[in-house]
């Protein structure tokens, strides 16, 4: 694998457009993403029993197994609005679908903001008049058009070769935006010239949402919108991908790289987060507990404001590691924190060992904190990305909507 | 039931005392509670893997179904604190039992506050010292001594008549607090002067906190000290209360108004805590389903922070229904706020309907918020208790301990 510098239009034969269609005031809300061939498309979408009508349309491409577009919109997320909305999600894609000479079931549509209010169908039809002639290689205005309350543009690109082949992974994503009156959303597409069978991309998608998307947390809301979409075109002309092949490492190797980027960024950018937090659970017994483990001490707001402050709470990581759920001894449990500042035993067979206040100060003052801890009981491990539980996080979601 | 003024000492034959032993600075820091006859004893305790030397020495004590006193101690929670830790937890007993002519298997002990610090033992014998003398008919001083950062005592009592004759529940509570370097703990104490059997008032304990302690919310940690603990002596000299008997409901009812105003005392005094949000489901499909749904939207960050803002912010409760898990249909539901300002419909079949903002915000900026959210589904309902996410609960949790 190899980390190049690009986004969605990186691999062969995707072109993409961002432009402002009137959704929004000012800034750009709508995205167009094609690929020049039809893909082999794998998607996964969130859990929330309150699906927005656009990720309803889209469980239905996906059966489909191919794709060639997708269109977004940032400021309205088309959910909480009956028949009308998945109307909407359907005009949407077969009005884009009309533009661009495709089936409409070859196009997936998303959306994120204001939820309950119905879509303005004229702003979104103006936009995909706008989206067609201004597609080009460059991604970039794609990537800042899904934005909504981000304050940075998510891109993230890795190449791999496949029996001498070189094939690019590339992705862009949305991440916790708070829009009138709404909910976070997070949104990513994950776009490959590489051949690869549907149900191995399927199959792929999964497995490595469990290990990032599944492993980040800002406030722990699923939103009704929330989709990973991902288009795999084969132009790149790489024997086929199978499981065991040679290169299909690498190829997971940056297909993991791509979207475990992407999420780290969604938590870097969180609501209010001024601090970003690795959890590493080693040594645990089995995958699931180190996941459950992991993701319970990112989560806790109690272990998120003492990050806010700096503070070596390792009582509060205990304390959120007992009631996971997970299989556990608490009393082999070894506690330590890292930073470009140094590093730092705290906890060691589940009880506190002296340290210094000042070193572990300073190594939590840091932007960016790990914490590992060691359950020596197996050789499971597990990673989970997440932030600091800030005044600007209340401030952001407790503002009145106006 | 008749609801009375009273706490742990209204029940005939407890008496209690609460002074300053020298484990915290000034403030009172250790209560006794005493039966003057041996007590049927039921207890929940948290369930937390990491659980305090005084949990496990206390599941100990309830094996034996009878007790006849509690030892509680604020300022120092005696946990991650290994062999010595249960050695203390064991000592405390045995030194309070020596001291009121006692087994020590009749002495439950409690502690909170600071974790991973070895109790000091001098004080703890120093204060039982003192506490055994003070002991008397009124319980304010150990209803004081068990808080920690809570700013209020929380106390509650209720009368029943079993076949004739009148007998007394009452309780006292401490709320989630903050201590160097520690976590949030909640405690509580009921006594009652009913004959019952052992097995019949574990079993209403159970029932009875799934519908009360397990029903709130702050911010979703579950500490390693966390207990209820019921003493039950007898000395009312009603018939044997049986499940079914006459007079049944009524003490089932007074025992449920007990922990019921505890528990909602503990979420109004919760850390930073400015509004009471009490969430209702009804017409769910199931018990369960409606229980989920309730502690789904009390404990969702992004809701507690709108009505910090008091925003009518109905896209976020209806999205952390839709992620609860619970079974039911997004689309039949009908959402409504109320307050001492007014009531107001806001969602109707799962959309939103045209609401006055004006009229909104007014009812929310009321300090006790209802919601409701009928499910027209079926005949289940559930009501859990939360509060807002402020500014306040990130001052406090998130200041660098000193």
């Amino acid at each position: 694998m190899e980390v190049i510098k690009g986004g969605v239009t990186s691999p062969k034969g995707f072109s993409a457009a961002g432009v402002h269609a009137g959704l929004k005031k000012a800034k750009k809300d709508m995205a167009l993403l094609v690929s020049a061939v039809p893909a082999a498309s794998a998607a996964a979408f969130t859990t929330n029993k309150v699906k927005a009508a656009p990720v309803l349309w889209d469980m239905d491409i996906l059966k489909g197994g191919k794709a060639q577009a997708v269109v977004i919109n940032s400021g309205n997320a088309n959910a909480c609005t009956g028949e009308k909305g998945l109307e909407d999600a359907e005009e949407t894609a077969a009005y884009a679908a009309g533009k661009l000479g495709l089936e409409k079931d070859m196009v997936y549509v998303s959306s994120t903001g204001v939820i309950g209010v119905p879509l303005d169908m004229a702003a979104i039809r103006h936009g995909i008049d706008m989206l067609v002639p201004a597609l080009s290689a460059d991604g970039s205005d794609a990537a800042e058009a899904i934005l909504t309350t981000d304050t940075f543009v998510k891109e993230a690109a890795a190449t791999a070769v496949i029996g001498g082949v070189k094939v690019t992974v590339a992705g862009m994503a949305k991440g916790s935006g708070m829009i009138h009156p709404n909910m976070a959303t997070m949104l990513s597409y994950i776009t490959t010239d590489a051949v690869i069978s549907q149900p191995l991309l399927q199959k792929l998608l999964g497995t490595t949402v469990e290990d990032t998307f599944n492993m980040i947390s800002v406030d722990g809301d699923t939103s009704t919108n929330d989709s990973v979409i991902v288009l795999a075109n084969g132009m790149a002309g790489n024997a086929m991908i199978e499981e065991g092949c040679e290169g299909y490492e690498d190829f997971e190797e940056a297909f993991r790289f791509v979207l475990g980027e992407l999420a780290k960024d969604i938590v870097k950018d969180g609501e209010g987060a001024g601090r970003f937090i690795e959890m590493t659970v080693s040594n645990a017994l089995t995958k699931k507990d180190a996941k459950i483990l992991a993701r319970s001490v990112i989560s806790s707001s109690l272990v998120k404001a003492a990050f806010f402050g700096a503070d070596a709470n390792w009582g509060r990581i205990l304390c959120a590691m007992g009631y996971s759920g997970a299989d556990f001894d608490p009393s082999l449990v070894d506690l330590s924190f890292s930073s470009p500042s140094g590093s730092m035993a705290v906890v060691k067979g589940g009880e506190p060992i002296p340290f210094d206040e000042g070193k572990a100060k300073k190594i939590l003052l840091e932007k960016e904190v790990k914490v590992e801890a060691d359950c020596h009981q197996g050789e499971a491990s597990a990673t989970a990305w997440g932030c600091d539980l800030t005044y600007d996080y209340v401030k952001i979601n407790g503002d009145y909507r106006s």
